[in-house]
């Protein structure tokens, strides 16, 4: 089957690691062009890119270029979106994809005017211990979802700086877990009581930020759902998922790099979580752009859409208005998702 | 060492099972007399018991009876407490002592004036895994407490008969988690949020009540608490506990019956946990008996006394205040425990 | 029920525990008398036992006393099994009962003869876990057995003193997982391979003992098993089960005092296993007494019969041949268990 | 760094798993070309390998290949390491060599003459779990190592065609046991004893090999190993290791394709272990070819090199000997290894 071209925009951190994953693990695809301000040439060349630009006018505006993979800094999210979408690009795009709705639903109503496939980088949707637990909810193993829990706790806190242009924790972070809940439990959040505070470092209180959180969610199937979030677990990325029904209950537990356990007079040591989200979720991150591939060849339904991000930021939205104000916030209805999103 | 003479009041199935571990598993006490009701005199004969009564009197007026082990309908429990400190016997009481601040005050007062020992039956305090945990967290080796989750789910719906009678979800069952919040944490609760709802027995609806609930607490520490509770958990009884702090973390697992694990084509099969308290706190049991016998011997402090019951109450009221009126509920600055309970 | 009463010959280590479990734990006996030539009376007073002697004579003469415990040095067990079969009082007796047969066949006859109930202390076939594990193996959960595994290190390696008395690693302490073996597979040893040598305590190889050994069984049914055993194993007593057949397998793992887990840089840090015999095997010394009561009462058939004993002295008996010449060692064709053991 | 330019020789299941894992996960490498008599061309261009090749000439015969690796049938890979070696070609070969010793020796030769690198396929070497086990007894975190245990069973049994030119149960399946206990021992194999039989496909019987066995293993060291075979665990590829020593023990786990753990009434089910080799040393295999690599280069030693499949067979000849004779069979001397092998 033909290689879909693909080209990259933003080649940061995790712009490289889509970029190499595209190259070594998904066969489906072509990587033809990479483009960030400050690419590195060299690195480019030696995936065997061929063109490497500083510009994503050389990638929007190459004709050869079926679909664009969008990891440049969340504010630019939307406006590439709409840009790519014009150009008649499929879009696989990082989250956030905002900080609040409109844009969203802007570069929402350009995919789908352009008739172009939109997916959003949730990537747990992508993981298969997550797939695994979801589809033994959805077999109805547990019968009747009544609670779910989701841990996520980042092995260090970010530097000040990230944080100040991150959107706060319930935007860059919680968010993932805003997702999965709605992911896991195929309901939508109804109303949201965040409790946090700046337990781990004084510098992102003063940032205006807050570590560490336990947010309680209200889901339309009358479940409930709670988020334990923290910004810092000394002994690695702690991801941990629970869902509780009538008929049983579900959990995935973190993955570890090896499986050894060393027993000594000191105790039974097993080994810590993976140390971050790049080995965490190697799996899953390379699933996602699979399943882009096979959204883009009409193969499947995307595994997150527009309506996804925009469920995702509201949530965040409401759960920052819970914290500011102290009480518990009611979302409004929220649209039914329009493009092959899971709530659909 | 002389033994501590004890009578018991109350052999409903608390009743007796105190009765029997005191009987056979607490050397330092000899039970001399047992009364209830309907009480099953064959029942306390062959476990040697010399005095079988209908009527507390026979216990509360007996001068050789040190000490007293209530297990009572807890409407009862406050006045009982009275009358023993009155007689002077030192008083084991189960939970709750009552769903008010008042009696328990009451309670605690007769106690302190009458100079006898007064232990509350929080059972987890004698837990060998929850002690265990509980040492970690003191010992500094996960560093300053950021967040404690407690999940406490029973195997089975009480009656609806019982949930009516039993002051509620929070009174009755939530009371332990929020007692073990205070406990792991050493520190108070300062403010309450409680979703919940009726998502298991809809005749538990129909008595006014609850069947599972979210629970968010924040402590005068600045840490955060989650409890999740629900009526029933079809596989068993469970019963775990976590802190989270800024050197790590230290869980309590479910214990089972037997470590046997089958692997066969269906998949890699453990044991259910323990199919009720009884079981899986019977260690717990029996320690806090001998604790409390430790405790009328002034060989140690008792494990949870009045102060810690009234603690507990009051969060459960203020949890019962936040569902009914879906809003977080600050608690009053709780008065320091004066009785030799962990918050002294 | 009438009590069952009982004289318990022997208050060395083993003797004091079993004498404290039948007084506080097995509620179908009465404990009138114990005997043992250094006996601590007070110790016996204590427990509300009624006769304390030093002579065996007190006991066995008392026609009150319906059976005996025998936990005397291994040395005087036959002996004393045939008086008291002699005198009509069942009995209870700890392993090894001697370390040839000939004294075995006797003790045997003695108890057929008097038609008492013969009991052998082999207390694992009275573990909860490892019952789980036989009854998983005998429902056909795991099919045909193929090989078997029985892992057993001691905590800390024994006095050298008690390692000349001791009959050495295969008739003190490996003699446990022959009879496991049988146990769990119900199947006859027909061959035997030991390979050993010592490792830990050069005092235990002067002393003409090993203290390292894995021994590989033949049995009738074609499974193969293999033991490995250890007399130090620093972490704690290390006790693991495994049955692996055609359609599956089944462990047993260690127990923990605590389900306790430390998660920090340092790894995730579990709990040792127990630290000896009579933490780990508690519940199953109570379960074997009152397995033992119920075989009196003709209420079920003995645990452990002769016949067990007998089969697992000859293979220890053979282990210690192989290890001598270097060779497997054919077992003759063991005679049937004539008394209720297992293998009848 | 210039890539080594590497050509395959063998297209059968082993032979286009490298060829992937070399294209797709070994950035080290270029394949440029493939080679075997019934290759699927289309295959080998859609990895935009150059040459597609029936004959191995192809391959042995192009000056511009550095380095090939070898995944031919058993029989033909000494012959083809001594015609690559001839070629001045670097080999990586798959296990077994061979089935006696002289031709090994032979391969061994040419290459050392050759003046190449000679790599064995003994993958779990390159495992990041038995890394990290080996880590912690080279660490001497367990002391002295005084007993090895390996489990290996595999999900499903061979065909009789498979196992009648396999070399047999110790040639083709244990022989990666008797490497790893080497390997994890760093000492050498002096004496084995070998029990095994049919326990699972009469057809394995008939075509004069066994299916089921357990191999008591003395190393130079003192130290004891056990390896438990199976052909055929239907829960999945189970692969197990320990080492046990006078400090502590470390063990290795299986590895599950999910942490999914469900708990119902029917009991708490965990994934089954992957279903096959490919899955479960899925990243020894991509290790592996990296670190020869690496050795080509001249950066680090061979993981295995041509003494250790010498010692390795000679071992599995021992076992066949110890079957076939009914008594332990003591190894000579081994030669030292001289090629960078792990026990040189």
């Amino acid at each position: 089957m033909k290689q879909i071209t693909v080209g990259v925009l933003g080649a940061g951190r995790i712009g490289r690691m889509h970029t190499e994953n595209l190259v070594h693990a998904v066969p489906e695809v072509r990587v033809k062009a990479v483009a960030s301000p400050h690419l590195d040439v060299g690195w480019a060349r030696s995936l065997g890119i061929q063109v490497a630009a500083n510009d994503n006018d050389a990638v929007l505006g190459d004709p050869e270029i079926e679909a664009v993979v969008i990891a440049a800094p969340s504010g630019l999210h939307c406006d590439l979106i709409r840009r790519a979408a014009a150009a008649g690009k499929h879009v696989f795009c990082e989250k956030p994809l905002a900080f609040e709705a409109e844009p969203i639903e802007a570069a929402r109503r350009a995919a789908e005017e352009a008739g172009v496939t939109l997916q959003v980088g949730f990537n747990r949707r992508s993981d298969p211990s997550l797939l695994d637990l979801a589809e033994a909810v959805r077999d109805g193993r547990i019968g009747e979802v009544q609670t779910l829990r989701v841990t996520n706790r980042d092995p260090q806190a970010p530097p000040v700086d990230f944080v100040k242009r991150s959107g706060g924790l319930f935007f860059d972070f919680v968010i993932h877990d805003l997702d999965t809940v709605r992911f896991l439990s195929a309901s939508e959040i109804v109303e949201i009581y965040a409790a946090g505070g700046g337990l781990i470092d004084p510098a992102i209180g003063d940032a205006g930020d807050i570590d560490t959180a336990v947010v309680t969610l209200r889901l339309a199937s009358g479940a409930l759902a709670v988020i334990d979030a923290s910004r810092q677990a000394v002994y690695g990325y702690d991801q941990r998922f629970e869902v509780f029904g009538s008929a049983g209950s579900v959990v995935v537990d973190n993955t570890r790099p090896s499986t050894r356990v060393l027993s000594t007079t000191g105790g039974v040591l097993a080994r810590t979580p993976h140390g971050g989200f790049v080995a965490r979720y190697h799996d899953a991150f390379i699933a996602e752009l699979r399943a882009f591939a096979a959204a883009v060849r009409g193969d499947r339904p995307v595994v997150a859409g527009a309506a996804d991000a925009l469920a995702a930021v509201r949530a965040a939205a409401a759960a920052r208005t819970s914290l500011a104000e102290g009480r518990p916030v009611r979302l409004g209805r929220a649209a039914p998702a329009a493009d092959g999103g899971t709530t659909s």
